[in-house]
C-alpha cells in the first residue's frame, strides 16, 4: 500500500520525452512493484512452439521469481501452469527443457495428468478430493508457431497483436525451427535500464562496430530502401511497421549486400529458413514490451528476452534459432551463430551498468530523449508509466 | 510494529491442516518476525556438556545473528552469556570451542572471570564501577548431559521436559561422549521449509533410499514391534512418544536386523555407548521446536539444528557424538560415521530449496497435510503459529 | 519521512560518552540515513591536487553510492562535477585517473569541456538548447594542495580549516608529491565502528605491535616531548593540536629515534618532502569526519578514507604520497611502503567486524567510553550524533 503511493508519487515525476524519475531505476522498492505491476500483468514471449516437439514435452521457466511449466499433451495442446505442487508447493519440474508422460513432483510423488489434473497423491484421506488440486493454470497464447503467457488471470488484449504477427511470421513457418544455442548474461543495471538500451540505436555507431556491418544502424531503421520494399511487395512479404501499445513488429532491409544479422553480413546457418528473395528477407524485428525483441533473418531467428531478479540485477537470456534439420558442425557451428550478439550484448552490459552507475547520482536528473533516434525508448518509458500507473489506479 | 500487523494479518490467513500462508515463507518480513517472535523466546539444545570438559571450556555459537557465549566455570558450573563486551559490544570469543581461565575482550582487553564479573579494564577513571559492568547472561539449563538455552527473560517452561529426557536419554550417560565430527549446510531456502522437511518421511522412500536401510521411512515411526517393546520394557528403558508444547521424545524400533542409523545399519563406532539388548537400543530420537531433531541409537547420537540466516537462507549444523574413549582410526571411522546424514541431508537440502522456489510462485495455495504421514509437520506449523500469536499478542 | 523518526528516536537514546544506541550501527536504515544525513552534507578530502598534474587530469571517485568526476581545466582550475550525464544518467568516466581534453559521454557521444558545458550532442533537434544541459558541479576547495568536495549545495564552514591546514601542511609542499600507491580493504563492519576503530589507540598496544615500534601508542598523542616542541618552534612548524567541529590537527613526535611511521620507524622513501630538522618533522596527522584520517611524516603522506557501501560493508581507501622525484625502486620499494599500514589496517578490520558482530547481540548495551583513552572517539560519536541530529531537525 504504502509502496503504491511511493510509485504514485514517483510517476506523476514523470517528465515527458525525457528518461524515468530517479528512483524508478534505482529504489529498491521498484523491483518488487515492477514485477507485480509489470510483469506480472504482460503477455510474455516463452518460447517458440518447437521447443515442445511431441507430448510430454515440457519446458520450465522462471518470471522474476515465479516459476512456470509449460507442456504439451497428448492432443498437442500446449498449456501452461504454475509450476509449483498443489501439495505444499514444490516446484514439480528443474527449469529448462524436459519429456514425460506425467508431472511428478520431487518431493512427494504427488502425480499430474499433462493437463494438469492430479491423478494421485498418497497416503491420503479417504475422502480426499483430487480434482480440487489440479495445477493452477496460466493463459497461453499460440500463434505463428510462438507461445506467449501472461500471469495474470485478466490479460491484456492479444489479438491485434496476434493478426499482424501471423501475417508477418507466419511465411517464416517457425514451427520448422529448432533451437540451437542459449545464452544468460547477468547484468548489474536495472531491468528498464537494460531495455531502453536495447531499443535505440544512437549507440550503435561507437557502441557496437560488429552489429554495424549488416545493421542499419546510422539511423531510424524505418528508412526506405526502394529495392528492398518492392522485391518484399512482390513476395506478398508484409514490412511496414506496425505496433499496438506493447508490441511492435516490423521487416526492414539490412546494409546493402547482408542478408543476415551476422559478423560478416552473411549468413551463419547454410540450411534457410525460406528461400523466397535468394534468402534475403531483410530483417523481421518484434519486439514485446516489457521484455523482448527478436530478429528473424533468412537464415536464423535470435531472441533477446530481459528479466529482473534484483532492484539492480537483469538477467538478459539470448536463443538462437535454426532450421531443425539443420546439423551442427556441417549446416552452422555455435560459435559463429552466437558471436555477433555475444560481443554486442557484451557491450550492452557495460553500458547498462555505467548507465545505472550514474543515474544513482544525486546530479542525475531526467534527460531529453532524442525523439528520432530514441523514439522506441520514449515508447517504451511511456508504456511502461501508463501501465504502471494503470496498476496503481486499480489497486490503491 | 507495522511487521507485528503483517504477521498477524499472515497468521489470521492460516487454513486449519494446511501448509502456511505464502508470506510467513517467503517475505523478509518474516525472517526477523521469525528470529523475535521463535528463536529469541524458545529453549534450544546449545550442546552436550562433554563439549566443556574443564574449567574454563567454552563454546561460542550464532543463534540467527546473535553471538552466545557458553563457559564451564572452576566449580563445574556451566553459564551462558551474551558474547559481547561490556565496553563497546566486541564479541569477546570467535565462534567454536576454546579453553581460557579469564575471558579476554581482544579489542581492549576488558577483562572477565568465567562468572561474567568484570576484572579488569584499563585506562578507566577512578570511579569506574567495574560491578556494573558484567557480562550479560542467559538462562541455562543442563539435564541428562545436555546443555539448554533460551534468550528470553523469560523462558518457557522446562521442568516437563526435563524430567522425561531424563528418564529417557539417561541410560544412555551423554556425559561419557566426546564431539567427533561436525558439518555446516547452507539452504537457500526459509527455515521452516527445512525443518518441516525434518519433521516427516512421507518423502523419505523416494527421497532417501540409504536411509531407508535402517531406518523405518514406510509408515508413521509409533509402529509397534512387539519384539522390541518387550525388550525396552524388560531393561526399564522407557519407548513410548511423549510430548510438549515445544518438544518430542520417543524410542523406537529400527529395521529388522538393525542398531544403527547408518548406511548399513550397523555401528559406525565399535566402542558402544550402551551394552544393553546387545547395543541395539533402537533409536531415542527427540525434537526440539523450531530448531533440531536428534538420534541417539545403541553406538553414536546424531544432533540436526537449524539456524536462520536470511529469509531465504538457513545454516544446518550437524553435530555426531561418540563414546569418548573410542578412537579415531581404530573405533570408528570420521567418513563413515558422517556418511548417511550427509547424504540425507543434501537429499533434503535439494528438496527444501524446491519448495521454496515453488512457494514463490503466485500460483502458490496452502495445501492440505496428510494427517498420517505429515503428523509431526502440522504439530509443527501449529505449534510455530501459535507461539507467533503469543509474540503479537504480547508485544501488539 | 518515517526513517527520519526512526533515526530520531536512536538519537534521542545515546547515552552521552558511551557507545552509540544498537540500531544505529546495525539498523539497515542507518545505511541510507548515514549516506544522506552524514556523507551528502560533509567537507571530504577527495586527494591532493597533484593527482591532476596537467590540463584534462582527471579523477573518478565514489562517494558511498555518489559518482564525482574531479577535473583540472586549461587554465590550472580544479573543478568537480557529479560524474553522470544530462542526457541518461550513464557515467561520464570508470573510477581512477585518466587524462582527456573532453569529457565524452561513452553512450552517445555527448561531449562537454572540461568546465562542464555541453559542447555537443548528436541527433537533438535544432532548438536543443545545450547551455540548459551543463554537468552538474560539485562545491570543491583547495588548500595547501589538497582537494575537499562536499556534495550539499550548502556546505558547512570550510575556512577556519583551510587557515589552519595551511598553516600547519603548507610547509611540506604536498604540490610535489606523487601518488605511488593505493589499496582497497573491504569490511564485513557498519563505517561508524571503522571510524570508531580509527580514532582511538587504546587498542593499539596489543591489535597493532609493528604500529608501536614508531607511533606513540601508549598514551594519548598529546603527550609532551619537549626536545621535539623545541625543535618545532624553532623551525616555526606549528604543533598545538587544533579543531574544530569535523576536523582535528596536530603535529606531534614520533617514539624516540623514528623519523617515520613505519616497520622500523625510519623513513620509506629516500627523497624527502623537507629537510627541516633533519627530516624528522614528527608526524602531522589530521582527521576529517566523517571519514579520513592521515598522517604526513617527513618522508611521505599516508591517507585512510573510509566510505560506507552498505549497512554492514565499508571500503577503506588508503593512498601512499612520496615526492615527485622520487623514483620507484631506487628511492622507495612499494612493498616496504606499504607493509605497515597493510597490516595495521588488516588488524584493525578484524576488530571492528567483531565489533560489528557483537553489537548485533540482544545482550548489546552501549558501553562507556574511556575519556582519557577514547576522547577523539567520543569526539566523533558525538558530531555524528549532533550532524545527525541538525540533519533530522532540518529535514522532519
Amino acid at each position: 500500500m504504502n509502496d503504491l503511493s511511493w510509485a504514485a508519487t514517483q510517476l506523476a515525476a514523470r517528465k515527458p520525452d525525457h528518461s524515468l524519475p530517479q528512483g524508478l531505476y534505482t529504489d529498491p522498492r521498484a523491483f518488487d512493484f515492477d514485477l507485480d505491476a509489470i510483469y506480472a500483468r504482460s503477455w510474455l514471449m516463452a518460447g517458440l512452439e518447437c521447443e515442445l516437439p511431441t507430448a510430454g514435452s515440457r519446458l520450465a521457466l522462471t518470471i522474476g521469481k515465479w516459476p512456470v511449466l509449460i507442456v504439451r499433451d497428448k492432443t498437442g495442446e500446449i498449456r501452461a501452469f504454475h509450476n509449483s505442487c498443489s501439495h505444499r508447493g514444490s516446484i514439480l519440474c528443474e527449469a529448462g527443457h524436459g519429456s514425460a508422460p506425467r508431472l511428478i513432483c520431487p518431493y512427494h510423488r504427488w502425480t499430474y495428468g499433462l493437463d494438469g489434473s492430479l491423478l494421485a497423491a498418497g497416503r491420503m484421506p479417504a475422502d480426499f478430493n483430487k480434482g480440487e488440486h489440479s495445477l493452477r493454470p496460466v493463459p497461453l497464447r499460440r500463434v505463428a508457431g510462438a507461445i506467449f503467457i501472461c500471469l495474470a488471470d485478466d490479460p491484456p488484449e492479444f489479438d491485434s497483436f496476434g493478426q499482424q504477427f501471423e501475417a508477418y511470421a507466419g511465411p517464416l513457418n517457425f514451427a520448422n525451427l529448432k533451437l540451437a544455442a542459449t545464452d544468460l548474461m547477468v547484468e548489474e543495471a536495472n531491468w528498464k535500464l537494460v531495455m531502453e538500451n536495447a531499443r535505440e540505436c544512437y549507440h550503435c555507431p561507437t557502441g557496437h562496430p560488429e552489429l554495424g556491418q549488416s545493421f542499419p544502424v546510422q539511423s531510424a531503421q524505418d528508412t526506405v530502401d526502394r529495392d528492398f520494399v518492392e522485391a518484399m511487395d512482390r513476395l506478398g512479404l508484409p514490412h511496414a511497421g506496425v505496433e499496438g501499445s506493447w508490441w511492435q513488429l516490423a521487416r526492414f532491409a539490412l546494409n546493402a549486400g547482408c542478408s543476415s544479422i551476422s559478423m560478416d553480413g552473411q549468413p551463419v546457418c547454410s540450411r534457410p529458413l525460406t528461400t523466397l528473395n535468394g534468402g534475403n528477407v531483410g530483417s523481421l524485428r518484434w519486439a514485446i514490451d516489457p521484455h523482448l525483441f527478436a530478429h528473424a533473418t533468412g537464415d536464423h531467428v535470435f531472441v533477446f528476452s530481459c528479466m529482473p531478479v534484483g532492484p539492480r540485477e537483469t538477467h538478459v537470456f539470448s536463443r538462437w534459432y535454426v532450421h531443425k534439420d539443420a546439423e551442427e558442425g556441417r549446416d552452422y557451428q555455435i560459435p559463429a551463430l552466437k558471436e555477433l550478439w555475444l560481443k554486442t550484448n557484451l557491450q550492452d552490459k557495460e553500458l547498462a551498468e555505467n548507465n545505472h552507475r550514474g543515474v544513482l547520482s544525486p546530479g542525475y536528473r531526467p534527460g531529453p530523449y532524442s525523439l528520432e533516434a530514441e523514439r522506441l525508448v520514449t515508447r517504451f518509458a511511456d508504456w511502461y508509466c501508463q501501465s504502471a500507473k494503470d496498476y496503481v489506479a486499480s489497486h490503491g
